[in-house]
């Protein structure tokens, strides 16, 4: 495994962790300035700027695009809706392209409004992928299928264990050409009893695309914006980046924490001190 | 598929549903005069009156009991506490068979205090899922391990899956002698990608002891006390009482609801009713 001791340029930045509370230009100045070596933008605030704009501030400080958050979920009531939120998956797909993203990373949705047809939803995630591999690899920037949490599967996403991302990989794109693979959260997938040996198997064929981290709370009291940063909980984050590092990642390790009432609310520069200090101590 | 209407005999209360505001006796006759079969109740409820006196009104009223809830924690930090949480599972374990429970429901814990070693977690809990199957043996008394959502992962249980709690099951009983098998409770394993796969399998060793229903809420909001009523979530609940009575389960449906803010909060009676209403219609 890597060492991250004076490595910042090996670590990332995902700018939700800072609450997207400046706009993007100032983050980026930011994430530069403090050393990281990677920076994860989200659509909202891409979309509200000039995309070509950011590109060039990004790549004049030398920071790698980890992943481009994220896709439009897939599913829809209507086949209208989902032509429509591949289309809006396209034009993501393009503008990650322009600011080199190592990834685009696919929260793929779950049950439409009113619907029950978990099984319904999870074929109609299968077919969005299978269009959006194809644009993919015409953008130059591969999928990252992030298995979300299962307490996400009603709403943000029906993938929710590795294995099952590997196998809708694996029958999209048996050939593993290089533009369909999985992110892996430690957030996402720590209690799973088969994780390392499904990060192993997405390392045959070199699916890993993304590495995110934070920490599992004991006390977790909002179910989507109460992460923890790396430390604080109980995930062994150190034998997960050894894990994913032995399976053939070699890509930056990204900070995504949400947490409305802790994080957020303070300084943004110390938020990013303590990142830089618990990544070589922790991760 | 078994039908359900006018079936409620079929049916059973886990107490919890109630929300705990009456004593035992008055709940017992509550669902006894409701016209349910079976009820299942929880250990601080039964450790307060007199067990004997308890499985006597039981009895009289014909309920079946389909689960004692439910088991203490295995994993300790320290050898003197796995064995004092041995023996209290021990002693609960001849309560159930006081009470002619069809099953004692192992809710098996997870990281003790301090911990983030989730494998060794797991080790614990195998070991003592190991001494109490002896037990459950001579008490006549089946365990009915529990695999919980993933999101109590880090404090009540490190079986997570149905899968998990199989392979568990088969290492330790490879000859399926009828003590050690699985509860399924829809609200804990309604996401899994291998759910109807899992079922199958535990169908072919007879496995399930106990089949719990509610709801997943979209808009869920405390992650261990805002469960639905069948019919206000998300989950297929009549597909999933059909995998489960496909692989070979004939016992009752447990209605089990833990509901701080809305089922706790209504008359006792009404919830009742509204159970027996959506039992037949939903499940």
């Amino acid at each position: 495994m890597r060492s991250l001791q004076g490595r910042l340029d090996l670590c990332s930045i995902n700018t939700a962790t800072l609450g997207h509370r400046e706009p993007l230009d100032v983050t980026i100045d930011r994430i530069a300035r403090a050393g990281f070596g990677g920076i994860a933008p989200w659509r909202h605030e891409v979309e509200q700027a000039d995309v070509k704009q950011i590109a060039r501030q990004i790549r004049a400080h030398g920071l790698t695009v980890t992943g481009y958050c994220r896709s439009t979920y897939i599913p829809a009531t209507t086949r209208a809706g989902f032509d429509a939120n591949i289309a809006a998956n396209r034009a993501a797909l393009r503008d990650a392209a322009i600011l080199d993203a190592r990834a685009f990373v696919m929260v793929v949705g779950a049950l439409p409004d009113d619907s029950r047809d978990l099984r319904g939803a999870r074929e109609q995630i299968a077919e969005g992928i299978g269009l959006l591999h194809e644009t993919a690899r015409d953008c130059g920037v591969p999928l990252a299928l992030e298995p979300l949490h299962p307490m996400y599967a009603a709403e943000r996403s029906a993938i929710n264990t590795i294995a099952q991302a590997l196998a809708i990989c694996t029958d999209i794109d048996p050939h593993a050409d290089g533009f369909l693979g999985i992110a892996v959260d430690a957030y996402h997938c720590w209690w799973d009893p088969a994780l390392l040996e499904s990060i192993g198997a997405a390392g045959r064929d070199k699916r890993i695309r993304a590495f995110h981290v934070c920490d599992w709370l004991r006390d977790t009291r909002d179910m989507l914006l109460d992460r923890g940063m790396m430390g604080d909980g109980v995930i062994e984050l150190a034998a997960l980046r050894a894990a994913v590092e032995r399976a053939g990642y070699d890509g930056l390790i990204e900070v995504e924490i949400f947490s409305k009432d802790n994080w957020w609310r303070r300084d943004p520069a110390d938020v990013l001190d303590i990142c830089a200090q618990r990544l070589p101590s922790v991760c």
